[in-house]
């Protein structure tokens, strides 16, 4: 198998594009702004562990806020590896330097290495799997060092952590002698079979395995659940537990309610989901190449990991492509349950699950290349996951509402106690190239599928022959790509091209070909036949008009959000200064019509974007302002000509834009609509 | 002030009526079946003192189920004594003797009286007044004390119940040697001032007056909230807590959150608050006759009051009057969170939270005679609660959700473990009369003022002189009331009528007076000119057409109910056989228009009932149906023309008689609507 963080390498961004333009943010903003954090906080040195006071501050048991400093400090290597594989930064560079230099330092005789074991509480390890992020933390320090091995060529950090994961399989497995656990933040799967396609490691991939097929055992120790044995072994009853187990013995929010195969709808934590669902597609890219293969489970696990997958985009998605309607669980509510804002209910969509859901979406289009999971990458990527950086790259945000209110408004934050958003979109966007498209094969059959578009190069060898392919456009504001190839003539290429759903299957390619006619799951075949006689050509992709949206009937939300292409629009107060009530009260008529209109800002570059206008009207409700208060629940039903309204022209910028050109932070992406 | 349980004596149920056939099934039927099932339960014989082996059941921690036994008995005996002032019954008369001598004979020398720290848990009384109901089940023993004074006149009951309150006195209260505390589960306060209404007992005044005035303190013991301290002292961290609480310290659940009198808004556990309230106005109402008057105070509990009654019923109540979506803590959400079933978020209102509803508007209509008080006694007595009980008074609900789904069908059962609902349904009917009118006053200037229509005569006598006031009606099917007033022709009588808010002011008086056309707060005012001269004139109530009504806009909500009078509608499968997905599918045009039909059914009377016809229509979603799963949260907005549709006669019949009649269990109260 391949993966983004290994294949990026291979694509360069060429040209301008609003991808190319936020890894530039990123790569010379966001990352030094990071560092600065990092050492600010006491997260820099903490792997010197020494006693910093904010390991004193124990509210919010048991995630004591020190519990993430071991995968932020690793977050941030991974990411600045894959910026330094493009471009060298001395100050980067120093900066991983030292902290791999204290993290190994750090490691104990035995290969364990985790902050809050070596310096809070030394002598509990393994004590608390569901709680204390030890496994997850671990999971992430896999990653990094992944990526620094990648850059640096040393075994520096991935020596260390290889001895950790040596430890960490003796101690965990169906053995007598062993415990019989798993984390309660997924991670290290992933990690865990990412090290083993890496580098071969057979640890690694027994202990992701037998983390993967024992989560959610009802029966893992003496006939009862993992997490019950273990807290009651640290003297807690049932009832004693963090905030965000809404019940006793909720496992959801640990992904450990059931077993994986067994689940039938996606719920809980959608972090957690998402990475643990990654880490079970890993095993189907990986299964081919290991000793163990998975034989008779395999359609058992690609059917749950569809499963879970059609639940959560059917029933559990927002129209940004954010997932988690609920705070306390920072998960999936029941299905249809996705209220835009907290005055409704709740919209958690966090930045993290968001990433999840491209990084599943990436590994499913290996299993099964089907422009459905490329579609949701997209959605994701421009939307629920853009969204959450401020255009200067110093602001985030770490849930990303679709509608703003009174308690929560739409603003960002320079930093979080958990910081787990801000670095792992830098360690996306470092690593994005290799989401654009994969390639493979032979020289008697090679492939390039391409499933996002923007303006970029891939270039790669097969069999010592390179292969060259540019693609470049105006995405994501225009649909036409012009694409150029470079092969050897004899490389039998087939290139396949992804048509979004929202382009309804209509797309111009010039020159044209015959078989371009049938998609194939929703690519566009260009065969050899095509590819080596054409070396330049283009593909225009319709669906640039402004579209209305809606989500299902059953979410009770019976409201419609602007897109193009494949950005999804809001409305802030900035570009309608008259409202004053976070368009709640704004209606649009599902027969509305729109004007475009290209913003360009040559100095700010960033800021560039297609505006929508429209109109609508801002709708009272004076009988029931008029109700004298505390008489009836009910009012008799309103005709619609007696509905007090007012015209109102109304404008709307992409979601990702939100929260950074002022205003009074009212926002909202679907409004309510009048069929 | 006066107490429907104790004025409800000079009420006669003279005719037909469905609240004389309901409180007949209750006195013929329900009593009898729960008496069989307090003996088959253990709970007869409680007090007996001996082990049970439900003790032993420590699931649900800490809400033990023989917990609520103490209740459950107390209960029963109060409504049985209030039949039993009705009508002799051996059977009943018997039992609620020998129920007493057992509880008598149970209490301690110092006069405390609680089962669960009597035989299960001895020697820790007082040790957890948030979660154990200790206080909550004292106040029900009151009450039932109270009844059983009424009918016995005897002190076999109230004598040990005056001195266990004279020992709470002492070990509650401000001093240093008191425990600062009040009950997680407010009832006693209603009690205790119903006592003291009743007696003149101070301990019972200063007890109320002192748990009503220190609940919610945030710094109660020594600095720090009461629930605080006594957790930690029983050894329990804030992280251990009841399933109830959905986060650490969130006291909302037992009402404690914050002082009655700093809350802007209901929160929390719906009868708890009710009864909460029911006491609060209790204070108002006594005020004037005690020693202590609240004085500059008396506007700010008021205010109080008012602030969370309006709140309650602008934003958190059901179009039945049912109270609280949320399953969890049985309470309240989000202002307009008032999702229908299980399947969209939750639909809880509690029979008993209904209850509650009747028992704090009939104390608010003491201290501001309103109709929105009466209104809301009205809604909830014929739509939330009546619905909680079947036909034949054998069976019964808890939850009282809107509409059913896959996991919630409407059903009914034959009892609970934890019982509170059946009994408290029976003892609010016992003394139902009390609650239709009130009246009082001299001779110079008395009044009766008539809150309820139904068939009934009051009788009571001012200064020694009878006045008798008669109503007859077909309410709730009729809005014809035939009144008749027998009194002395120099009483100065005042009659003030309730005009239902859904009436709009239409009425008609016959013979008619000028001084009936300005409604004064929702009352029609007749003066003694009017009273003295007319002994015998109708009123004719219109709004008996049948009615479309809807919830608040925020409520995302776009549904609309069928009410007709008083009473609330829906729509179940026996009636329209074809439905099969809980009518969710099922729209109903705003302009639809009705057909009614009297269904008589003289072999069973409680069956009468108004049916509604009407026509919708059933939608599909092809497009939805027909879109790949797992291909992205939304679609192409549809126009109306081109939605799937299928005619469908619908027929709707009053609420309360859901799951009467067999069927599928699928049932819903407010359909999607299209304005």
């Amino acid at each position: 198998m391949y993966y983004p963080q290994t294949t990026f390498k291979n694509t360069t961004f060429h040209g301008p594009s609003l991808l190319k333009t936020t890894r530039e943010t990123i790569s010379k903003q966001t990352l030094y702004t990071q560092l600065d954090l990092l050492k600010s906080t006491g997260r820099y040195d903490c792997f010197k562990l020494e006693w910093h006071p904010k390991y004193d501050d124990n509210t919010n048991w048991p995630e004591r806020k020190h519990l993430f400093w071991d995968c932020d400090i690793a977050k941030w290597i991974e990411a600045a590896c894959y910026f330094l594989m493009e471009q060298y930064d001395a100050r980067l560079d120093n900066a991983v330097q030292e902290i791999v230099g204290t993290i190994s330092s750090a490691q104990q005789e035995d290969g364990y290495l985790n902050l809050h074991y070596q310096v809070v509480d030394p002598g509990a390890r393994w004590t608390n799997l569901r709680d204390m992020h030890e496994l997850y933390n671990a999971g992430h320090m896999i990653e990094a060092a992944l990526s620094h091995h990648q850059y640096y060529h040393n075994d520096l950090f991935l020596g260390p952590i290889v001895k950790y994961v040596s430890l960490m399989r003796k101690t965990f497995g169906a053995r007598e002698n062993q415990i019989h656990g798993y984390p309660g933040h997924p991670e290290i799967e992933l990690a865990l079979l990412r090290l083993y396609s890496m580098t071969g490691n057979e640890d690694a991939y027994d202990l992701a395995r037998y983390f993967l097929e024992e989560r959610g055992n009802p029966s893992g120790v003496n006939g009862r659940h993992y997490f019950d044995v273990e807290a009651e072994e640290r003297g807690d009853v049932p009832w004693k537990r963090p905030d965000a187990h809404p019940m006793a013995k909720s496992h959801q929010y640990s992904q450990a309610h059931e077993p994986i195969l067994e689940q039938q709808t996606i719920e809980g934590h959608a972090v957690r989901a998402m990475y643990l669902l990654t880490g079970a597609a890993d095993l189907l890219c990986l299964d081919k190449a290991t000793v163990q293969p998975l034989g008779d489970l395999r359609h058992q696990w690609y059917d749950a990991i569809r499963r879970l997958w059609d639940n959560m985009v059917d029933k559990k998605l927002y129209l940004t492509g954010g997932i988690g309607a609920i705070k306390q669980w920072e998960g999936f509510g029941i299905d249809y349950f996705l209220p835009q804002g907290t005055d409704e209910g709740g919209c958690y969509a966090e930045t993290c699950a968001a990433i999840g859901v491209v990084m599943l979406a990436e590994r499913l289009l290996e299993v099964d290349l089907d422009s459905r999971y490329a579609d949701m990458m997209e959605l994701c990527l421009y939307n629920a996951i853009l969204t959450s950086m401020s255009l200067d790259g110093n602001a985030f945000t770490y849930t990303n509402q679709l509608a703003s209110s009174h308690q929560d408004k739409s603003t960002r934050e320079e930093w979080f106690e958990c910081a787990c958003c801000p670095p792992n979109l830098a360690r996306l966007f470092g690593s994005l190239g290799g989401y654009l498209w994969d390639y493979g094969g032979t020289k008697d059959g090679a492939y390039v599928n391409v499933h996002l578009y923007t303006t970029a190069t891939l270039a790669f060898t097969i069999e010592g022959e390179e292969v060259i392919v540019k693609q470049s456009s105006a995405w994501p504001w225009e649909g036409k790509i012009s694409f150029t190839i470079q092969a050897p003539p004899t490389l039998q290429l087939t290139l396949r091209l992804r048509v979004p759903e929202w382009a309804h299957g209509q797309f111009k390619l010039e020159p044209n070909h015959a078989c371009s006619e049938q998609l194939e799951k929703g690519y566009i075949i260009l065969p050899p036949s095509y590819t080596s006689y054409t070396p330049e050509f283009t593909l225009d992709i319709q669906g640039f008009q402004p579209r209305l949206i809606q989500p299902h009937p059953y979410t009770n939300q019976q409201v419609g959000a602007i897109a193009r292409g494949p950005i999804v629009y809001c409305a802030e107060d900035i570009d309608n200064p008259w409202e004053h009530n976070h368009f709640k009260d704004v209606w649009i008529p599902s027969s509305t019509s729109f004007r475009q209109e290209w913003r360009r800002d040559v100095a700010n570059k960033p800021h560039e974007h297609v505006a929508i206008h429209t109109s609508g009207y801002e709708r009272s409700y004076p009988e029931w302002e008029n109700k004298p208060a505390g008489t009836g629940p009910g009012l008799s039903v309103q005709t619609p000509k007696k509905i007090s309204r007012l015209q109102r022209d109304l404008c709307f910028i992409p979601y990702y834009l939100r929260a950074n050109r002022g205003g009074r932070g009212q926002m909202r992406v679907a409004l309510p609509l009048e069929l």
